[in-house]
């Protein structure tokens, strides 16, 4: 494991950047964290030079980002997205999970069930964006316990909608959680 | 060689910067210019894998950008800059040579003699970059054809003044031509 000084020495300007992919979502909510990312990314894919590398879907937005970014500048590695873990509940797992207090970790259901509302209602052959958007915007609206953050969906390699991909993100108390579903594959859980 | 739709195909977004360097000098003077660089040649080492790379000396600013680039992301490259070659008058090689007239080519024996001048100067003892920044002015302004762009004695690794890399960009006739020296080096020609 190398050290911070190891990683950012003195006199470092370089930064790495996957333009308009960066700013949406996610990146408009944390500005410079997808600049850290693709940057901080680039660094270990030098250091260590593989011929694979696996990111969950889970964060789905940063798999795209280092997907598109390893294509433009042919660093010749393929980058493999695994998918998303979820909890007998069907909650994604999440090292933040475990700020959650009990009654917040029962809360957090309402992300995977939006996601699910989604993914009926495509099943049921809804494909208008907005109405998408409307179901997961309600299974939100019924937990007083979260605080929406976004919820959206959009395309899957660019984040603008509209698309197939829900992706949300949502304050439960204090912690911040995301999660995100193809629409049209099941979401297989045990709730 | 790649074509240019092989080099940038749609949906390409991902750019690399080296900040602060990129600003000065030449990158003041061509906006964009150095992210086009840095962004192609992470590219390039990407496409080929290199264990050595060489840059010339002549293109300063961009060998230390691209020597920085590799390292700031532990690319495992080696840069190696090599030395500018000169004509048999001290007018350092470039392509953009062939779009002077007899005239121009002869007028464009100002840059180095106000390399040589600064030189000189260093080599007696002058350590200012004020006064050796002169030195070189003095030569460029008894040029009638020679339009200086700009002309700074800088840090080599950050292009910021003061240092000991004698940088200028002069105009002649239509034509822009950069040269530069380290200065304590012998400026070898045939003049």
């Amino acid at each position: 494991m190398p050290g911070l000084e190891d990683m950012y020495p003195p006199g470092a300007t370089t930064r790495v950047r996957v333009h308009e992919l960066d700013q949406r979502l996610e990146g408009a909510q944390r500005p410079g964290h997808f600049e850290g990312v693709a940057t901080v990314v680039t660094k270990l894919f030098g250091a260590t030079r593989p011929h694979r590398a696996y990111f969950g879907q889970k964060d789905a937005q940063q798999a795209a980002l280092i997907t598109r970014m390893a294509r433009d500048l042919d660093m010749g590695i393929e980058i493999v997205t695994v998918p998303t873990v979820r909890d007998s509940d069907g909650v994604a797992l999440s090292s933040r999970n475990a700020y959650l207090s009990d009654e917040e970790r029962k809360a957090a259901r309402c992300l995977v069930g939006a996601l699910r509302a989604a993914n009926t209602a495509f099943h049921e052959g809804e494909r208008d964006a907005v109405r998408l958007r409307e179901r997961m915007v309600a299974v939100l609206a019924a937990e007083p316990l979260a605080r929406p953050n976004y919820a959206e969906v959009v395309d899957p390699t660019t984040f603008e909608s509209p698309g197939t991909l829900a992706v949300l993100a949502v304050r439960i108390g204090r912690t911040r959680l995301i999660d995100n579903h193809p629409l049209g594959q099941p979401l297989d859980d045990a709730s």
